[in-house]
């Protein structure tokens, strides 16, 4: 016969799916000797059993939850429904994966009007009787019964009207009874019959209360979002009451291990003398902190302190802990892993190997990668915008905070931070010609894209606070004002920006900088020992490049050249070049332009040294260059001598309709490859200078973007080479370079045996390649994937986590095809998956060579990476 | 040891590889005891050995070829460089496949001082044999010698000047040995030696220069332009010159076995008393047709006739044949398969089956389905265009012949068509809105977009003449001109347009209508009984319907539903939508589009009967339904009774980077589940008033389109069938419909298997499905495209010609993940590849159900499904 009831002497930790995790832990409390009030857990098998059999609870199971309730009683030496000492229990759901609040509680079954004398009378407080009596009904009543609460609620505020109480706790032993009479009354008119007084009617509806509490709307609704199985059912928990409210040596309490907030290895938590676990929680009382308890309970204390470091010792892991005092006799009633902030995490694992209790591949997977961003930026105290407005979320497009004053345009925002103040941008979207005040700026924010559009990608890259697609807002950049909430702020306002939440405040609020500790060190460290991925940066300056180093990055996996051209000496090069009609004149326009691009180049191998730099060529479609307004136009036309109509012609000849799926990438450098040869030039005489300084040799990776095509690779590749070879001829001097391309579009994945005839090395350019795959443009569809995601569509954001399915079926598919030809290809990713922990782990399996992001990522990808390669070991 | 040299009567048809074609021919004519003057084949293999040997001829291929003179002299009884009957030889290229004027050819080759003496006598004509030296000095210093032909050409020019002759023939035999001795002067001044006076030097080096014009540039080209193999190598055919010019009982000719314009089973071709081939070329004298022959050489003409009759039961095919009369004696000089029209394509291969010398499926095989189209459409006579100005060329977007006047607007054309114009519509590109005027014009005429933009496509469905992307014209909308090289066009001037070439001619041609040939339906019957894939079309209107029907197509594939919403009473209601903003507002302006989209529904449902048709739900971005310009905004904004403002708002917000990757396909339908709703109504209202009526049963298919992921097709999937239970509901009526979805993001083709458990059928639009393989905008990438193709980097348009490689692959998982969900699942392609035959022989090796092309490509799409299943047998 199957079992479906478990003492929680039968259980243990590893029972979870069957027990839940509450009972489980139970279970296991009880059999390492902790003081747990007993009780007994019915199964989740059980819950699924009832919804099986429509909703009908099945006989063997009432069989054995009676048989085990009897042996609580002989246990506990009380009994259900005992006049003098009544055996009273607490009905709680325990679902296998934590559900705070979904599902239902039922507190002090057992009383009826009998027992609920004993209880006075044990407790020496009639008053605490009846109100538990009361709170017990009205429970029960709207749980089991499914009476609508407002209309108990009617009746206590009645009672409350007429006694003159102005709280509840005004209401006397007496207004109580009267409450309960009405309580009782009402459930005869709603029900047609008493409210049960025999507790096994009580204890049964109970369990079954809990059991359809599984498929409540609430609960569907978390399980959905937060991707838990329906199928898994809830357990049923009944256990014995204890009562820390009677008396002095009474109390009740919740407390940590170990510090949550900053790991200090020291007991942390509340207690209140006389009061039960609601008590805490309804705030009337203010609780004392635990080290108070030590003067109040020493004994009580001693022992609850040993317990928290055997149950740490048990679990191996800081503990969140709640227990209840009775009359001097400590009692558990949970245990579980605590939650703790990032530099609690760092400190506890770091501490914990230490202390030898945890090895260090554990403390790597005990802190979550996502976690230690919190520890990489600028952070409002908690506290602080605890009290603070907020006016609007957007999407968390980059972490950190910033709070500065409103404006509207780039070069105004340039302005007035070259005049001290802190700035923040506010743009309906930016686009690549708003870089100088995106740099200058504390932070940035857009009504519009989502987050990977140009502000978010570009923020992360610099690891500057932005919060992108905030639909609540309306930016009129003409008249320099944004309307929230019907709210205008306008140019100069203050306003802060969270970019790890993504939410806005009105105001001012100072941000915190990050400062290393010690543990964060030793446990990078570690991670660096574990992982075999490689991870390398996205930097197209000196500056990130050198922020990356810092942060740990080995190399550059992505060096995007077109960043570089919108700066102002540049720009009107580049549009002489976008102006030329013939070959030569473009060739005039690159001449000016090949210094530039060299000193780039030069200052980013100064910063890496030997470590090896991927330089992509020339990517977006060549109309991002060109001015956007007639204003612009007019400017441009005079600066080039060029007549308004042609650079309206040229401008109307580059238009696209699609600019995603346009000319760009290597389809420039087919049509126009002396731009290639430019690049390529800059990039060999850079290295070769660079080289001969610092006496070390630098191996550029060339790297060829958006090829669809071998023969497009090959024909782009040729122009490369024949470059690097009258470079050598030219100079005299031999260079080592590799040249390869991104594989970013569907097609290359699936051609990848071809391409890897020409390709030296593979970059997954997972944003493009996600674009694609999914027929979503990153610009256009930040709304749209939100809503996807709200509607349960999607399971995430594809742009933020790599879609495994469909993106990552086309990533194998093309890291298998590459090997077939070249089985020594390096393989790396370069999108803004480079930077997420789950997509890290998926790097890892596909046995990618490296993963690159943004320089404030490299920390977390290196976590990330050696936490994927123990998961996988 | 290795055979490098063949005679004639030593190989057959089936060497060709090794032979040529001509070689292989000329063995097999041999063979079958041709009258063909005697001669030997050097093998490819030959060729590609002097490659590999670094441009040197093999020892062992020199000796067999003076083996296979010396076999030549015994049977011609005469001698290389004899002085009395010399031997004379023509050697001349034949590669595998024929590459006709690429590669070089020498004639007369053995003449020199003293043969060419003999060469007088025996022709009685000394000029004549001057005349012919000088011809093979000329050719041998140009292509052996490689003397730039200028030179050669000043020195006769100087002759003709210096004798006061005007034409060549003006050249007595005195004149032409002084233009000699000027020859080898120039030979011997060029090259420090003599021009080689011994036939065996001259032989091996004619030999060798053939090799060399393998790899001529224009030969290169010619190969990659055509796909041929440049490993392939060129075989060479040495042949005893016979002469046609050796007084009145001579001749030389060319003729079909059949007639090439219009099938008729009789001799058609030219001849020519007393001359040579090249005569015929030279065009100095007029030839007879062959039929008069018949008078001139009865005896000749007879033989000439029967073996004209035995080469085709022997080749089984229609001939084209050159030949020569020496004295009364005929000559075969050379055989091939003739080439043909459309029309006498048909004729043949069905007269073919009649008289028993084919099967159907060879018949099939015989008929090119891309030929077809040219009895589709109407079509400009030859003579007459041939006499046009070419006044610019684009892409032949859609084939036909139109002719007419110049209008700008589609209203405009629209209204000039109202009043009996014929008129073409020329526009920078069309859009949506210009339905009406495509509809109204005689041809379309756009300055920019591809193979498969918005007037190729529509276009093309119509069956209309269109010439797109022609990038040579600007169109000036506004101003109402067109500047064409220079040349401006106002509006009502004529203009012709030839959408089977893409080339555009001033002024007024007139086109001839196409009419069915009862072989024609004979053929097509044959294609019907033997392919396997159904061919349906590409539908939105019961007049297309209707066409497609009357071309064979069983079904729709494809019906779009907002080209309906175009139309002038719809998109007002439709923009009513656009700019609800809620659900109840939305669904006030769906209630007015119901009664139209039913109508819609229903005329093509009383078109197609029973067939199946598979509607597709709304496609487009709301914004394409928008008014582009103020003034447009202005109206829709009295109409609609909105603000401009709100009008503004709505049209910014709706805007999109890149719309190809934007809000649009079934995400609408997530977004707005209500135009889902109201669509569904709408067919299957549609659905059982006309099955009432009819008394038929129709089972609409409803497709999803633009899918990515399977929830978000189960999602649209339920508000599909709730919508069909409700209307069942009341009705009370039953109806049979399935639910499947368009296969056209690269996710949706590699999680086939789970968008499988929702979809019923899948249909592949490869048209959006290659815009995301690719990374290719067909809007805009037109002009790239065919960069790609010039240079060679893509084979084909994969816009034109599915790419098997890349949207193949993904075309082919999808099916096998499809199959393994649900093995009986119906599958279909209805992108414009549905119409082409080497995508149409791709679905029939995937197993695909059926293809779906525009009306006008179903006659072809039948032909073509025919030869893929002979193919592929």
């Amino acid at each position: 016969m199957k079992k479906y009831v478990y003492s929680f002497n039968e259980g243990s930790k590893d029972m979870r799916s069957l027990l839940g995790g509450k009972g489980a832990n139970l279970a296991e409390m009880t059999k390492i000797g902790m003081p747990v009030p007993q009780g007994f857990t019915v199964t989740t098998e059980s819950c699924n059993k009832y919804y099986e059999d429509g909703g009908v609870i099945d006989e063997e199971v009432v069989n054995q939850i009676y048989e085990k309730l009897s042996e609580l009683e002989q246990k506990s030496g009380k009994k259900f429904g005992d006049k003098e000492d009544p055996l009273l229990v607490s009905v709680r759901s325990g679902a296998v994966f934590s559900m705070p609040g979904m599902m239902d509680t039922i507190l002090n079954l057992g009383l009826n009007d009998e027992t609920v004398q004993a209880l006075a009378k044990l407790t020496e407080n009639e008053r605490f009787a009846y109100d538990s009596y009361r709170r017990f009904i009205q429970m029960f009543g709207d749980v089991v019964m499914e009476i609508p609460k407002a209309k108990f609620d009617k009746i206590f505020d009645g009672q409350k009207e007429k006694s003159g109480a102005q709280f509840d706790v005004d209401l006397t032993a007496e207004d109580l009874k009267e409450v309960i009479a009405g309580y009782k009354e009402l459930v005869k008119e709603e029900k047609g019959e008493d409210f049960p007084q025999d507790p096994q009617v009580q204890l049964m509806e109970a369990v079954k209360a809990v059991f359809r509490s599984w498929n409540n709307d609430r609960a569907i609704l978390y399980r959905n979002l937060n991707g838990i199985d329906h199928s898994l059912g809830t357990a049923v928990n009944v256990q014995s009451m204890v009562f820390g409210n009677m008396g002095k040596t009474s109390g009740t309490g919740v407390a940590f291990s170990r510090n949550p907030a900053n790991g200090e290895n020291k007991l942390y938590g509340e207690f209140l003398v006389n009061a039960q676990g609601e008590d805490v929680v309804a705030g009337i009382r203010t609780p004392q902190p635990i080290s108070e308890m030590a003067e109040a309970f020493p004994e009580v204390y001693a022992e609850f302190a040993g317990i928290a470091k055997s149950l740490e010792e048990h679990y191996k892991d800081m503990q969140d802990m709640e227990f209840t005092v009775e009359r001097g006799k400590l009692y558990m009633l949970q245990t579980r892993n605590g939650k703790r902030t990032a530099l609690s995490a760092v400190k506890v694992a770091v501490d914990m190997v230490k202390e030898g209790l945890i090895d260090r591949e554990t403390a790597v997977m005990r802190v979550e990668p996502e976690q230690i961003d919190q520890l990489l930026h600028p952070c409002f105290d908690a506290a602080t915008i605890a009290e603070k407005e907020v006016i609007a979320e957007g999407l968390p497009a980059s972490p950190g905070a910033a709070s500065g004053k409103i404006y509207f345009t780039a070069a105004e925002a340039a302005d007035a931070a070259a005049n001290g103040e802190k700035t923040i941008l506010v743009r309906q979207e930016t686009s690549p010609e708003d870089l100088a005040g995106m740099v200058a700026a504390e932070g940035i924010l857009t009504q519009r894209g989502g987050m990977t559009s140009h502000a978010a990608v570009v923020a992360r890259g610099m690891g500057k606070c932005c919060v992108a697609g905030c639909s609540q807002i309306s930016v009129d950049e003409d008249e320099k004002k944004v309307t929230i909430d019907g709210k205008v702020y306008g140019e100069g306002d203050y306003i802060s920006l969270d970019g790890t939440s993504g939410k806005v405040y009105s105001g001012e609020i100072e941000a915190v900088d990050p400062e290393f500790s010690e543990e964060f060190k030793t446990l990078m460290s570690w991670a660096d020992e574990i992982r075999s991925l490689q991870i390398r940066t996205n930097a197209d300056n000196p500056r990130d490049a050198a922020k990356a180093v810092e942060f740990g990055a080995e190399g550059i996996g992505l060096c995007r050249t077109e960043h570089m051209f919108f700066e102002d000496e540049r720009i009107p090069a580049i549009r002489q070049m976008i102006l030329a009609e013939s070959t030569e004149e473009r060739e005039v326009a690159l001449a000016k332009l090949l210094p530039f691009q060299k000193e780039d180049f030069k200052g980013i191998y100064k910063v890496m040294g030997e470590r090896p730099v991927t330089i992509r060529l020339l990517d977006p479609p060549l109309h991002e260059f060109l001015p956007q307004t007639e204003e612009e136009m007019k400017v441009v036309a005079e600066n080039t001598g060029s007549s308004m109509e042609k650079l309206e012609r040229i401008a109307e000849e580059l238009h696209e309709f699609n600019p995603m799926l346009g000319h760009r990438g290597c389809r420039l450098a087919i049509t126009y490859p002396e731009i290639a040869r430019m690049q390529t030039r800059a990039i060999i005489e850079a290295a070769l200078e660079v080289g001969q300084e610092q006496g070390i040799e630098i191996k550029p990776e060339i790297m060829i973007p958006l090829t669809c095509e071998e023969a497009e690779l090959a024909a782009v590749k040729k122009t490369v080479l024949d470059t690097v070879k009258t470079v050598e001829e030219e100079t005299g001097k031999k260079i080592t370079c590799s040249v390869g391309t991104m594989i970013e579009i569907p097609r290359a994945a699936v051609t990848a045996d071809e391409i890897a005839e020409e390709a030296e090395f593979f970059s997954f350019g997972t944003n493009d390649l996600t674009q694609m795959t999914f027929g979503f443009s990153r610009d256009d569809t930040g709304k749209l994937i939100k809503e996807y995601v709200d509607k349960n569509i999607f399971e995430k954001d594809p742009f933020q986590t790599l879609d495994q399915k469909g993106v990552g079926f086309l990533v194998q598919t093309a890291a298998k095809l590459g090997r077939q030809t070249r089985p020594d290809i390096k393989m790396g990713i370069c999108g803004e998956h480079g930077g997420d922990p789950a997509s890290i782990e998926f790097c890892h399996r596909t046995g990618l060579n490296y993963v690159s992001c943004s320089p404030f990522r490299v920390p977390i990808a290196r976590l990330a990476a050696a936490r994927a390669a123990i998961s996988n070991k």
